[in-house]
């Protein structure tokens, strides 16, 4: 058994990927694959009902707001989100956590005023800024929800007087979600939701139609909300795929249940850096992610023989990003506690031998 | 066996289904699904390549033109290609032949001077406009090659002393091509190339860097050029078996091969078509696609007669679009002769009880 820590696209529940090739191969209902079929189809149209439905379910999304399944990944949304509502001349609050949320600071500035009020770049984003508590003035607070690279992450949002639009790439589904705080929510599958290749959008409807500039049609939400994301031809695996994700969180208790599970699974693994004399965590305590746990060597000369003890013990993904060095572990809804603990078993041995 | 006529998502070879579905069971080489693999790992660092690395084979893209894979669709590349490629103020010649090119044409009249040098608007795009010799004062002509709706196709591209930009999406890989006569070739994948997720975009370098306009990151196809289709997250999967399709073209014989096989295919249902008389063809003799056979009954009231003939033998996706009437039979490259005679048998034991 492979124990799969990749950042994204990444680990997904055993029983479905089994559903999801033996539907490659031949879809009971119609004999044919999942990959050959229109999205006109019967078929598909109930699979993007019930990807909306059962995504609905989980996050308790009221009426008030569209469900989409888009393409372009959050990327996408880092330009299409001001694009679509923010009126040229006002002004927006961004906080900078690293990365992304550099990202989608420099295409928002495009289309308004963006005010960075708050930034962990000084110690290399390995902490979350302080948010002032009045941020009215500004017609949304855009946040990053959990740092995939940097290892950090929200464990509550903030009330500031203003809609959040939110990043969620990296731990949606991972616990339960207040959406009435949000005006969008965004998130590309291949972490917690699915595959690679579909980007889910959780809107406020209302918010839309208010800006007088020109948007083409592909990047307009309300494009998709009158189609039913099914304007041009959806990304139809990346979609079914996601569809199965989600009814696989419904019927093992739905995200509550996931938010013990995830808290199990990053207690027990920060426990052992923080227990282990050759380790270090890369991010102090209150801010630090239960889905991408950063890691550093106190003496870096250990590296390569750590991740050689990994690649021993069929540990993949978890060398760190660049931006950090160090390891990454990344333990999504999908990972069992006991690759967690084959992984804390793992950096005890390497202890005792070189400790 | 079911008979796959879908017009897209459709048929794909059975042999790339079999080994796409080994593959999101384990891909042996890592123990871990193609679902679920870092787009940054070995193995599809690789897949990338040999994707971009076959389509440059099969249809012999020089160095001058890059390859990507993106998302979006067709759709995206509407107001993407004159977004990138198109000055504002100067001039750009579209040929309306219907639905997709009639909506390339609305996305770029925000970026320049749209004027449409041909319509076959006036008899619902059955035949395909004639197009002037001398269209040197426009940037570029547009053209959609096939029409997937309305059943045209160009067999020959025009000279006309301006480069062409193309939207290919129904019968890339169909047959050779000089790639040389055209700026920008785009197809969405989920026809001739693979499933849906993943938008071929085939471009010449030169063309680009040359407007003045803000380009969001996500939209810049120099972006994408930089990052070898790897600045954000790729999809995975669409792009896998895309590889995979394109690599069976090139293991049965390349695009010249399978131009031999589409007009056998094609050849044999329009001759059966013009025989039987039940039926006729949607479109007139040269303007017919061999890719999206569409046909008409004489007699509408044998309408649920014939497709309960076809459900009966096993045939699915042959209703006609709703702009056109009647039937449409794809007859992509992954289809059989035999499934197209299994059509034409049905067509004719339907005509022996009602004709």
């Amino acid at each position: 058994m492979t124990h799969n820590f990749f950042a994204g696209p990444a680990i997904l529940p055993q029983e479905v990927l089994a559903k999801a090739s033996e539907s490659v191969k031949n879809l009971t209902e119609m004999g044919l694959s999942i990959l050959e079929i229109s999205h006109r189809s019967e078929f598909f149209a109930n699979v993007m009902t019930e990807a909306e439905a059962v995504c609905r379910r989980l996050l308790n999304v009221s009426d008030d707001y569209a469900v989409l399944f888009l393409t372009g990944g959050a990327s996408s949304q880092f330009f299409m989100a001001p694009l679509n509502i923010l009126p040229s001349g006002e002004s927006a609050a961004y906080i900078d956590t690293g990365a992304w949320s550099t990202k989608a600071i420099k295409e928002a500035k495009h289309y308004g005023n963006i005010v960075e009020v708050g930034s962990s770049k000084d110690a290399n984003y390995n902490y979350l800024p302080e948010i002032e508590s009045d941020l009215s003035k500004y017609k949304y607070l855009h946040l990053t929800s959990n740092n995939t690279i940097f290892g950090t992450q929200y464990q509550e949002f903030p009330d500031v007087g203003t809609p959040l639009v939110c990043d969620m790439s990296s731990d949606i589904f991972s616990r339960p979600l207040d959406v009435s705080k949000f005006d969008i929510i965004y998130a590309g599958a291949q972490k917690n939701m699915g595959p690679a290749g579909t980007t889910l959008v959780i809107i406020k409807k209302s918010i839309l139609g208010k800006v007088d500039r020109h948007i083409p049609t592909m990047l307009n939400y309300e494009t998709h909300i009158a189609k039913g994301s099914s304007f041009n031809t959806p990304p139809v695996l990346p979609i079914y795929v996601s569809m199965l994700t989600m009814q696989w969180v419904e019927r093992h208790g739905g995200v509550a249940a996931m938010k013990v599970r995830n808290e199990e699974k990053a207690t027990l693994l920060y426990n052992e850096i923080d227990r282990n004399s050759l380790f270090k965590s890369a991010v102090s305590e209150p801010y630090r992610s239960k889905m991408n746990v950063t890691f550093l060597l106190n003496d870096e000369s250990h590296m390569d023989g750590f991740l050689a003890a990994c690649k021993d013990n069929a540990i993949v993904g978890i060398e760190g990003h660049r931006s950090v060095g160090g390891f990454r572990a990344s333990i999504y809804n999908a990972m069992e506690l006991s690759s967690v603990q084959h992984l804390v078993d793992v950096m005890k041995s390497f202890e005792a031998k070189n400790g």
